[in-house]
């Protein structure tokens, strides 16, 4: 058992929309992810996602019952994407988040892309 | 569904070591508590929690294996007690910080104290 930093924990890695498991609980990964640009379109069929943001601003779109929003989230600030939502992440700048979910969640959910990471690196 | 302000919460109440819930996901409830002095030494026979702090600086002694160490966890970290270890949590200034444990957890884990909260507030 020790504790975890997350400054150092994100100093560890550089490349984007490329999840890192900094922790388990229960049936659920902590994982820390750096994102810029946009990533796709996706959903997750039976998991609920916590995204915490560390740094930067996160863009969440979302749609819903037919319509879209869009949420811009700041350090300090979380949004849980329930399960069956489709949603697209985005950032401008450089962001770092910390993501919560469990253990089964593929990175792009229902899509299978380029950018899906099968097994998320330790560190 | 909306995004979460940490800070915004925190500023709602004033209580130490009562739980408040401020978001669900899976089996999970996100809370926050504000901490000031000592806990009580608990465990949970079937629940890892996950302590992240925010403000101030969280002492969590653990006792595994029949020896005993002190972890002080700063802004920007976190720790996972798992499942069935004692700890207890303490703090000398006021510190916040954001839970994650399944819904099904007592703050006071297998003990029973005053310090006990039923039914967590959801603010």
């Amino acid at each position: 058992m020790d504790k975890v930093n997350l400054a150092q924990k994100l100093s560890l890695f550089t490349d984007h929309y490329s999840p890192k498991i900094v922790g388990e609980l229960n049936d659920s990964y902590v994982k820390l992810v750096k994102l810029q640009g946009e990533f796709v379109w996706h959903h997750h069929d039976a998991e609920d996602e916590l995204f915490y943001v560390v740094k930067g601003a996160l863009h969440m779109r979302v749609r819903e019952k037919g319509s879209e929003r869009e949420f811009v989230i700041s350090p300090g600030e979380f949004i849980i994407i329930p399960r069956g939502v489709e949603h697209l992440p985005s950032a401008v700048e450089e962001t770092h988040i910390m993501l919560l979910e469990p253990r089964t969640t593929s990175n792009t959910g229902n899509v299978e892309s380029e950018r899906t990471v099968r097994e998320p690196e330790r560190i």
